[in-house]
């Protein structure tokens, strides 16, 4: 158990809340409600002027009236309110809140304003950590050690729980990226919106994170670094144990002007950004797509780093094993031609249409057992790659279920034991693979071209195998990986 | 109607197939399974040595047995048996052919090799037309004009028909993009995988396709250009009326090795192909993702084509509001600030803590009605933009649906016509803004952070609106597009 003090605000028993009511349209009562019925067993004490009750909960109307000194306070209120209020709450001695409000230093434009500082003043005197203000709340799915009830300010879908953990600058960065299904993989731990960064900020959560048993992958969004020394001092320590994956949204005039506005950072340009970056270890990127894709990767429970960055392609489609190629050789990924003596030993199995050289093309060669499961293990042991894209067809025999339906299926020779194979395919094709992909530390991504929801790339997936749909994503997601790795490598 | 003859080949009335059986497991039989599933309802004749009946149908043992010429041929057998059925068809009058059937010069590695040499002859002596070798065939839905049936050897899901068509040297390319409903926008025309390209190559499907009034919106995936001087001049005098998308397969080391021994084409080094094709006004891409998004924004029926590269952002996100800025620097779109009279303009109705700079970043406003119809509607009028991404959160109405499914809805003040207003929400929210779009000739892109699949998204799309889940990839398709709106603007 951590004794960081984020644990403890992360982790609270009871909670005050301002700036709820019974309507839906408000922005502080959907927090509200979202802490409601995410399953919150604590104390919940709303705090209203008027209303007697909140959404079922007695209110009260002010903190001095609260039965108990609530580990938590959240604030939704309008800025102008916003001392008071904090004052009173010092006064009865609590010790975390998450100012959610905005109308502070982002709408002033400076970077210091007298509002921030009065804040940060009374919370220094009181021994008060804030998170925000101008920020969306929080999200830990950790709340039990069952992961049935989580405190939950934001999330909107109900998403396993994992050792992810995000903290953002964006609102929308630490809240919407989880809506679909397809991100789902990422088995999200804890993320935070952390705003404006009045007293605590990023070099906080990186403490907090760097010794949290509950997260082993970390996601930044950033659009300012304001401990920059510590910043950097904490991630290289992180880094050679658990990857830490950064977008920043600052570089062009308009995207510096949206920060400005936004957090009322000062975003600098992203040279020296990554500059400043590039000797921490921290995995970069500018799209939210590609965040995702590492993330998902890296977070698997027996992630496994390649050792080089030596690409083997195994294909059953020429197109794409073709712009796979290609576009390792854009991102820095080498797809070494295959030594002539391991050619020689697919050429045995391969019809002459195949191609051995790699990519690894088998054409229209339906032997599956050999495709998902000798190949791999050929290349595995050949020492002559570090990494390998599967882009095959298993995913068609479902399609053959659509023909089971159609009057033709009168006239198909049917084997017996069909539908026992197909229940047992990734058993069969994919477990052994991803067994020996550990034991050689040589990670396997596999392509099916049939959608994220597809019954074969579920059952991939839940045998712990990585799935893309297409394949330009996970070659950019390798490439990223593969430099980090080597990092980890030459860093621990 | 086109009077060119692939419209013939891809029209046929009567089609004779040698390779099916009665197995699942067999290509033949699976491109066989898929023509009878699909709705043709011509004359279908399998050839077969030794059955009599081929998936419940009649077999023949020879072209010579079947009782009429059929309008076409599929050849998916060996290849040391292709040269002799091959005469046998010329001699019976057969004129159009698919042959998918591989093991020539892809495997030779000449260019030129006997046995498609041959076959070129016999097929020049009879006046014979056909696609491939060594391909997987074709789909056409525009066989009836209902667009109910179709003539599909290869299309695995039912997809909606369109005027998009598609040449590919891929199979996978040409069959397999389709199978996720994310890429049901693209309403397909018709789709050829065109192989080593012996006879019918690129040049003839770019004639067919230039007066083709089923065929709006061309893709092509590329391995090699044989007729590079006709291919140019065609191109030319397409792109100005049809927008061309190009994927290439050549470039890297490997890449070229994959494309040599894909359909034995010398591919070359990218520099080259994209000077030769930059002059086209084709637009061209890596990645199959950008190719479907590029192609699912033109696709739309009443595809707007943006005036120049001016962005204009409006969110309710400050950070995507950032990174879209940020990519549409990188990718050479401007996002210009606002002049001070619009953003005048807008701080009448937005709160102190907008930015109305551009990102137009509302943060908690939530006037919809504004932020979907009026505000996109002040920066058409104003003419300091020529395309506006709008990132909001229209979407979120619907998860208060899940609210009240919780014990709490009993405590929510739901206004009465809440349901009945959800239930229009896209008729009041996005056709007005479509109409305005089309007027102001302003293209319109929506992020909604909710899954493809989700209401909010199905309910944009069927009003005729582009949704993205993100907000990378509609940044860089709409740079792409502006780019080539632009060659189309002083070329035609």
């Amino acid at each position: 158990m951590s004794s960081h003090f984020l644990h403890d605000l992360l982790n609270p028993k009871s909670i005050a809340f301002y700036g709820a009511n019974n309507s839906y349209e408000k922005m502080g009562s959907m927090l509200f409600m979202r802490i409601i019925t995410s399953g919150f067993e604590g104390n919940i004490y709303p705090i209203h002027l008027e209303l007697d009750n909140v959404l079922g909960l007695k209110a009260y109307r002010k903190i001095a009236d609260v039965p108990e000194v609530p580990d938590l306070v959240v604030l939704v209120i309008p800025s102008k309110v916003i001392l008071q209020i904090f004052k009173e709450c010092a006064e009865e001695g609590v010790k975390y809140l998450v100012i959610v409000s905005g109308g502070f230093r982002e709408i002033v434009g400076e970077r210091k304003n007298t509002l921030t500082e009065e804040i940060v003043e009374i919370a220094d005197e009181y021994g008060i950590r804030f998170i925000g203000p101008n920020c969306l709340g929080v999200y830990n799915g950790w709340l039990d050690p069952d992961g049935q009830k989580s405190f939950n300010m934001m999330i909107n879908d109900q998403i396993k729980r994992g050792k992810f953990s995000l903290v953002s600058h964006s609102g929308t960065v630490s809240s919407q990226l989880f809506r679909d299904p397809e991100n789902t993989d990422l088995k999200l731990g804890k993320t935070l919106s952390i705003g404006n960064e009045a007293n605590i900020d990023l070099v906080d959560f990186l403490e907090y994170f760097k010794d949290d048993n509950e997260t082993e992958v970390i996601g930044l969004y950033i659009e300012e670094i304001k401990r920059a020394k510590k910043f950097i001092e904490l991630a290289k320590e992180i880094t050679p144990k658990k990857p830490i994956i950064a977008m920043y949204g600052g570089g062009s005039g308009a995207g510096n002007r949206a920060v400005r506005s936004h957090t009322g950072s000062m975003a600098g340009n992203t040279k020296l950004f990554d500059a400043m970056i590039s000797e921490t270890g921290i995995i970069q990127t500018h799209y939210v797509e590609e965040f995702l894709d590492i993330i998902s990767i890296l977070s698997k429970p027996n992630v496994v780093y390649p050792k080089g960055n030596r690409l083997g392609i195994l294909t059953t489609f020429g197109g794409p094993g073709a712009l796979i190629a290609n576009n390792a050789d854009r991102k820095g990924l080498a797809v070494p031609e295959l030594s002539e003596s391991l050619q020689q030993k697919f050429k045995k199995f391969l019809p002459p249409t195949a191609n051995c050289s790699n990519p690894v093309d088998v054409t229209f060669d339906t032997n599956v057992l050999n495709f998902y499961i000798k190949y791999p293990k050929m290349l595995m042991k050949s020492g002559e790659i570090d990494a390998i894209i599967i882009i095959g067809v298993a995913g068609f025999f479902y399609d053959i279920q659509r023909f089971q339906q159609h009057e033709i299926s009168n006239h198909i020779d049917f084997r017996e034991d069909f539908a026992e194979q197909l229940n047992n395919l990734e058993k069969i094709l994919i477990t052994p693979t991803i067994k020996n992909s550990q034991q050689f530390s040589i990670p396997v991504i596999y392509i099916n071209t049939q959608s994220f929801a597809s019954t074969w790339s579920n059952k991939v997936r839940e045998e712990g195998g990585i799935v893309f749909k297409f394949w330009d994503r996970p070659v950019k997601a390798l490439a990223k990986i593969c430099k980090y790795a080597e990092y980890r490598r030459t860093h621990s």
